[in-house]
């Protein structure tokens, strides 16, 4: 599976993904032995809140980079998205563009119900792409809570999508958008307040501390439905990663991401070791008598603390 | 400080919940301490899209318990919200009508940068709440992302709050908030397509499987703006607490959430040990060979989670 998937066959990265997915024992293997030919795909995060188009955008950067013959890899973790939406209930999941097309291989990771450890799978599903010759991975989050922000970041290029809606940029702000945006995107740019909401995000922009050397992020206008910025996206994107590579800035976004990765297979492991059936049954016996008052979480987190420490069962 | 605090002593409340805010060491005994007093508040969790208009709800059901004169505690974690939202850049802070109020008790908690630790720190400052007599505990948080449902479903009620922009509950439906909701609080019904979503939600709801034993959520139009709807909200929430208590429900529920919360102080204390001083430098000094493809993620983690097993200067 992995020589097929070397050389980039469909079939066997979409079932080195489903390991992945599945956490599956040799899914471990499989990203040990893919490691070592990672880090040639461009990664770029594409977040937002709901509803900012942020599908549409990426289905139309993959399309542009298919004409540039780029192989495109998407990886969709958005509970609002076309592409992980499915089916549900008459809301049709709208026919990406670009799904036929046998250099773009799309994958949505469903993001309710994964207890966590969606964001590394999201990675090292990045990972499988990067590995099997995608050039450039994209992937979609909805921009709002810590674990889908971590995805985005876990990219290169991380664009912002927002939509004039959106205010003046403070709610941006306050979600930690601001943070992590290499670039801003305004799409539906059509609409009402765009100018305005153009305007104040480049205030607010201008607020943040940076140096002639460090990168200051723009302000696209996009109509992602009608095509509109999206080459000037593109182009933008290029010049963030001439920017990486020229300054060494590349390497040490990457390392910073290594370092992340690891800290949360460690954590992942933990929580696996942890939990065996013996402290699982401990914990269930103990909860009766907290209901009654007579003992504390902590005091019970201690116990079972203590006896992990201990050794016990593992 | 306890003494003053069972007292209901506001001082001392604050200090408790910048105890547990900071983790510090006294937070943990004084937790301990506390938890014996806990358990007589009920909690109900705010939740939803940005925007909906959470803090007015949460503003103006306080003052309606406040005419019970019930004394009503206020977590709230929302990077939305007036409540935490700080004075930023010209985005002032709307005065909340019950602020000075003394039976009312208002805690904003930062919800970015606080590394995953926040939905426990939130249920936490809930329980000194709770302990010092605050007998309505009401969390506020955006209802987007793991750890912000996490705190919203981790109340004895969950309101779930839209708006007819919010589409026809399909969003609310795959952004997990079908799941968690014990009512519906269609906000700003005075818009277009108010009528609509209520309708789509009610019918969405309708496929939910349900026994004629199970609680049915249902949909209530509010105004929050102009103080209406506010009464009947209060009152489905009086009649979702009578149908826990009376089902015994009210007990299994917060017995699962005890045990959620044992496992977040362990998973939280696991991190602590295994990230000591010597784990972390050698973690940093293995990123450069990792860069240089020379090992992979997998076996820098397995290495030191054996160091961690064999009890290495813990």
């Amino acid at each position: 599976m992995i020589e097929q998937l070397l050389k980039g066959d469909r079939k066997s990265v979409a079932r080195a993904i489903s390991q992945v997915e599945n956490d599956t024992p040799l899914s471990r293997g499989l990203l040990k032995e893919l490691y070592g030919r990672t880090g040639r795909a461009y990664r770029v995060g594409i977040t937002g809140p709901p509803g900012a188009g942020k599908s549409t955008l990426t289905n139309k950067l993959a399309r542009y980079y298919r004409l540039q013959h780029l192989k495109v890899g998407i990886i969709a973790v958005d509970p609002t998205s076309p592409f992980t939406g499915g089916a549900l209930l008459g809301d049709r999941v709208r026919m990406s563009e670009v799904e036929l097309d046998e250099g773009v291989f799309i994958r949505s990771m469903a993001s309710r119900g994964s207890l966590g450890g969606l964001s590394k799978k999201a990675k090292e599903a990045a990972d499988v792409l990067d590995a099997s010759g995608y050039e450039v991975v994209m992937m979609e989050t909805v921009g709002v809570g810590q674990s889908e922000l971590d995805v985005a970041s876990a990219a290169d290029t991380t664009v912002v999508v927002l939509v004039p809606e959106s205010g003046d940029g403070i709610q941006a702000m306050k979600a930690g958008l601001m943070e992590i945006a290499d670039l801003f995107v305004l799409n539906k740019a059509d609409r009402p307040g765009a100018d305005q909401a153009v305007m104040s995000l480049k205030m607010i922009l201008g607020f943040r501390s940076h140096t002639e050397q460090s990168w200051m992020p723009d302000v696209l206008k996009t109509q992602a439905n009608e095509g509109r910025g999206i080459e000037e996206t593109a182009n933008l994107i290029q010049r963030h990663r001439t920017f990486l590579e020229g300054s060494g800035e590349l390497e040490r976004k990457r390392k910073s991401r290594l370092e992340q990765r690891i800290r949360e297979i460690i954590e992942n492991q933990l929580h696996i070791d942890f939990w065996n059936s013996q402290r699982s049954r401990e914990l269930h016996q103990k909860l009766d008598l907290l209901l009654q008052r007579q003992s504390n979480p902590y005091d019970v987190a201690a116990d079972l603390l203590e006896d992990f420490r201990a050794g016990g069962e593992q």
